[in-house]
């Protein structure tokens, strides 16, 4: 467990709904306490950043509200009975900073804030913001690394590959393009990479060949429903092994209705049941960190879809948790 | 058939949509007449009541909103071929009595109102309000009932298990502790009461245990998946049996997506389309009343929730009336 | 191919989203060129009339809020691979004449508007408005149709039949009517008429009597769901066969969860993932023409039932598109 | 007093909100009980109709919203100390037979409910519907009027003159013509109506040649402004003078951020503060009716525009009561 | 200066948006730090707390809120000059313990926190919650302080008088009868107490009554208009004099056009632009606290009457702080 | 009058919304035809960017929707009784071209956008987009101008100055910056600009001081309000003389709650009925061009913003049509 100063796992524990009403106090991840990353041992951290979204932005206002509705969140998982807050320290570590008119900059700035955390020993759970930002995460991560020595795999669930070259013209960065830089840049090993969820017209017939032609299994949304999410899950698993994986959950391959404050809506995702159950089957998983992007407040007036960030956040935070647990033995 | 003042089957038909457009009129439940207990067989019955909430309140404006939207339901089953309002006499018997800032005067009023129904031969229909209204109605249906002689089953339908002991301190009246005191005061056999649909991250490991160790039948969400609607159902209906039992439909049962007016949403409920089929498969119980409870209008700008509470009312309606055709005879 | 101004098929293609932001541009469907029916093979129609709805109105600003979503659409089919712009030429013809105070004139005016594009050469896909329109689409499609001589079949996606003879009073023309004139009128063949997802209670035990008299299919959700989609819709190709078929697409056959904005709303309905298998198994159908209508946004706060409309159109579109390629050679 | 089966003055008191809740009861108009015209001196009136509606519809919803925000209404004016329920008996009435597709019909049905209003002995105060409602209401009580012998004054608020000849064409009945059918009728005498607060871009600068040709007194907001309401208002009593008059309140003349819900909103309105004073200056009016149309909930989501609606019925009952009771002796 | 723990001004500085954006960060009030009364001069303190309310609930939602909004706020007004910051130290001291099914013991627990808040030294600015908190409050500051001695005035800038004696029967404790218990437990000086903005029809002529019989003086908002705010203003300065002086502002003086999401709105309010100028002529009152209540958010869809409230705490910041640097001298 | 390609005053016409209904047809600016600038006098123009936007973005769909509620706006102005499109050829020249992830690419191509629109002979009328776009569109109109040979005079009506020089560091070009940029850039003559309507808390107390530093004239509300409009716009007139002026109007003048959908509101400003009153104020001013900007649907629910963006821009364009056709002779 993570050395501090002398905060122990009593320290890190929500406020009890039973005593302080789901609406009282400051909302902080989860009802965590704020920390430093030197304190615990997963780390939840918003990104408020937008600035790689080609059509409708607000996911730099994710991290709050999704801050908000965490408070709905429980201690222990009804299904796999995992309790993180008894295994391991969590705490709210605030926001990475952010600037909305320095695209470039602000990559810089989130890198070096995750690479804090890393090199501080604490495991990153994080709330976006748009897609893009989980380049700077993998990059503060990944990069330089000594203990892992190379790219990561990756389960991506998501309606969209994200692999797009440029937009635009050529811009290189923006939210369509994050794990194809991922790749170039070697944060990725595209043949532990499987992108589950995928729907929705293309933009040209050659639109995924990058993808493919590198390696990353693609698994359209209809082929999870003709396989069963079980099924898919596996592959999955065996498809990253038990070598590090990151794991990229964008809110959009959850149907529209379920998740309206988006904002690339694609109709006929995933429920938000299968959704759980996919995080679920992530238990075992060797993870270094995890993020949950793409939540716009702005198109989310019902506050249902940052509900649901909470509530994947909540399920991934279990799976990770355990699998800390597990590891550290 | 209960004895009237005159007033026959025919007095009791709701306004026919065919000659009064559904948005016109007084907004009564189902456009049905307005009436006392004692003319009819059925009493739909309002309980604007939300004293009992411990997050978000507004369950108060239920009534009023189910009413309306309640002018969209029609007047033969499509699938069942039940018609209601050919078999029993129904009428909308306004609101209980309540009052927003005496929680404890309240339960009183309400259980009055309920033993006054009962008394005169009414069945009750009941659209909520907050869970804890199902404590003072099953208290005037059940409490001194020299018919019944002793507690009843009940069919329980909710994301939540509503059998803590205690909130907030010692508080024993709450919308999340209902269940408990209404089998401690013997008002409920726990030996035949079932829940389903229960989900969501608990507060404790030992969350359940209570429901457990007096014989409730717990069926989470990923059994009823995993089993599917009519194996479960069958179990509820046999656990019940043919003797008198209650049907509580608490509508955060269903998924948020469907449902967004409630307060304590989980996602990954059950469909609209599930929910259906569950009520369509209690025929044949034997119901002494029902109730569709967490209705929440100030979270449900779009009016879907009071609309498919409103139609799971009419579902309810359909399964009652032939109830009590059939034992009748 | 339709012949044309000299205006080619690089002439009929969207807006590049990798250029111009969604966001930006005059809104026309599918970011498409404005045409005049003469030069395309597809027009794209509005028709923003709802003087046919008994209850909520509201469908008259469907056409531009489908238009303003359909930005959102790309240019290639994920699944079924087809390029509907590289096919056929594929305009925005924009809207037929309306006036909301004069519902009897409106249908001449509707009439004639598709009997030119018709004589123009061009297939309409028409965004509605209410369902009565589709009434005067077909008069302007089948009747004095030399091509066709008589009547043509119907698969009819919805959740209502739309056959009822008469409303407040002896009215005729309303958006429950629509396909029971057509049939009178000789426009539609009942035996080659399929009505598909159809729910909720009914008016009377007698409802769809009319219906099945003349031969019309009905299948309720009921048995969608327990035979599945991909049986249900090889009967529909079936009963159609290779004869000349109108598809019409209610927006309410899909749940109202995801399809809120829409004047008579049903809950239990198809998901839009449902929904996009039925449209997808309609290739092969030879289709004169299809509409999406009852999109109603002022019941559609968060554009996503627009957007649901834009998206089905889409798929309408790529059917419609492969059939008329297949058929030309 | 009008005479009645016997209910008295106590009879017709709201529903005391200091009893039961605001949000309980079927919401009837000012929670008042529901009455046939014989029995009471002031009709409440519900007319949801919209068809003569040439943009936006909606307003067909307005009576059940207005009667929904009504319960927040109270007993006694707190500046005038009018208490309306003391001096006169007031009940809902329900609403006006309509049909939302057939307009020439609606209007003759419209008519003969007011001319049963009139004949019954009651003077109706009505929430609309579009404006073209006041024109049945008109002819219902000014035409064969035994009593009244000819036309009646008007003094109408609102941002149009609602004086054109015809729209679409030769459509002699909508929304914005309702008042010169009323003067070719002879039911409106033109040198006795006043119209204030209009203001917006017109259609032409012949715009307001027909209603000044015939001598109605327009008085754009700008003027209103200048002069002042007092002084403004003076002018609409002075040209009224002492003989019968009709008051018509659009709600449109309020500002769109007081008054969102309605289908034709003009920025730059007046204030409700400066709408309350201009109706209470109405005081001594000789007035046969009122109406406040042009409420439409579906632009409305926060109520706020029902709830204006439902206030300033109760400013135009206290005026109306004091008028009948004063003219009574 | 409040003694502190080594903390000192430039530790009680609002996160700079020209560094961090306004939407990153945890929300505080201000953006302030959070502080135990003890380190701060003033306590900005949240009370969510709505069991008071006698029709539509939320206001337990307040203080989330209005934290929320308040990240929009700046460090100097633009028209005093007042930079509060730079004054005096200020942070947010969290919520009062609440319980949302607990009337009287609620009372009593916010009492405890509020004499905690005095006996530290702090002057406590409070975001409701609805109008019966300021009961509590007064409690904690006033009973048995031997600085004060006895009761304090009050300024109350309001819709509503909050001067009944009883609700429901015999209920003492509500949201519209706090200032008659402060009166009766000896907290609040009547005839120190002045009442700005009241409207709204009233339940009944002797309505104001008491309040008048103890010698509170009601401004109506008509004699407010006609007298301007300066005027009244000035006399409401003159009233308390410089003895000590409690402020309450009850977001509902505001026009419902501009704070919405209240629970009891009453059309024709003042401005935004009255209500800060009314607060500005507060500068130099002696003020031992002040509270901004009855911010509902679930009818506050837009986040305006949250961003209201935040701003009216700002200005009355601005005053408090001038007046606390003032008398230290 | 420009010369075109053939096209007539008469070709310029809006589509008449007393043939077409308001919600139909493609929405472009006033319903007017597509053109080319060389085609009209002025051109109404869409900046769909806002990558300027410290705080909450939205902008970018602000053209789409003013065009969308701009059918709403009619042909004569009832006040001035000017009717633009019988003055000048007025047509709808498009979006500039915006890419949302290069802030400084973007500047440049709005830039070249604006050159070729003041080569092309046509005055622009332009609807935003964030504020940050007033400097390219200068830079377009100024910079380089042989005709103007200097900066410009300014009336700039806004909630807040935008002058100043850095924000997140050292960025120079944001939404808060445009026109010290302006200055700096030799675009604006200071002393020839004039700010009116500012208001809200300030970073610190030297915030204006840049302003006035380089003779910019500032007028806070609280001024505006205290001499009137009339007083004020006089010194506005004065200030910038016959010389070339620029005006700019941001939204967020007015008060938020006729403004909602804004990124930084201000509570307490203008009403649209002042703001409607200053812009005819302008009559007289010789304009080379004007802007609306500040426009964001995603927090404008109701399109309230949207239609008050739509109005200022119609009264806008007719001091602009009146200014342009006066000077032409």
């Amino acid at each position: 467990m993570n050395p501090t100063n002398g905060r122990t796992l009593a320290d890190f524990q929500p406020v009890d709904s039973g005593t302080t009403p789901r609406y009282a106090a400051i909302p902080t991840f989860m009802r965590l306490p704020m920390a430093s990353p030197e304190e615990v041992d997963i780390a939840l951290v918003g990104v408020p950043f937008d600035g790689g979204t080609t059509n409708r932005a607000g996911t730099r206002h994710g991290p709050r509200e999704i801050r908000n509705q965490s408070s709905l969140t429980r201690r222990v998982h009804h299904v796999s009975g995992i309790s993180p807050y008894d295994l391991v320290k969590v705490g709210d570590c605030g926001d990475a900073p952010v600037n909305p008119i320095d695209l470039m900059g602000c990559l810089d700035a989130i890198t070096d804030f995750y690479t804090g955390i890393r090199k501080a020993g604490a495991t990153p759970l994080t709330a976006g913001g748009d897609h893009l930002i989980s380049l700077p995460i993998l990059r503060g991560l990944v990069k330089d690394n000594p203990v892992l020595g190379g790219p990561v795999g990756m389960i991506h669930l998501d309606a969209h590959s994200d692999t797009y070259d440029t937009f635009f013209g050529d811009h290189r960065y923006t939210h369509g393009t994050p794990f194809r830089r991922a790749i170039e840049e070697g944060l990725l090993d595209p043949k532990r990479v499987i992108q589950i969820g995928l729907r929705g017209a293309i933009s040209d017939a050659a639109n995924y060949d990058y993808a493919r032609s590198v390696g990353i299994r693609i698994v359209f949304i209809e082929e999870l429903v003709a396989r069963g999410i079980e099924d898919v899950m596996a592959e999955a698993r065996e498809r990253v092994g038990d070598r590090p994986t990151y794991v990229s959950f964008d809110i959009d391959i959850i149907d529209p209705s379920q998740a309206p404050g988006t904002g690339t809506p694609e109709i006929g995702g995933v429920t938000t049941r299968e959704a759980q159950q996919m995080v679920r089957l992530l238990q075992g998983v060797n993870m270094i960190g995890a993020d949950v992007v793409e939540v716009s407040p702005p198109f989310d007036p019902s506050g249902l879809t940052a509900l649901t960030g909470a509530t994947i956040m909540f399920e991934l935070l279990c799976v990770l948790a355990d699998s800390l647990a597990s590891r550290r033995g």
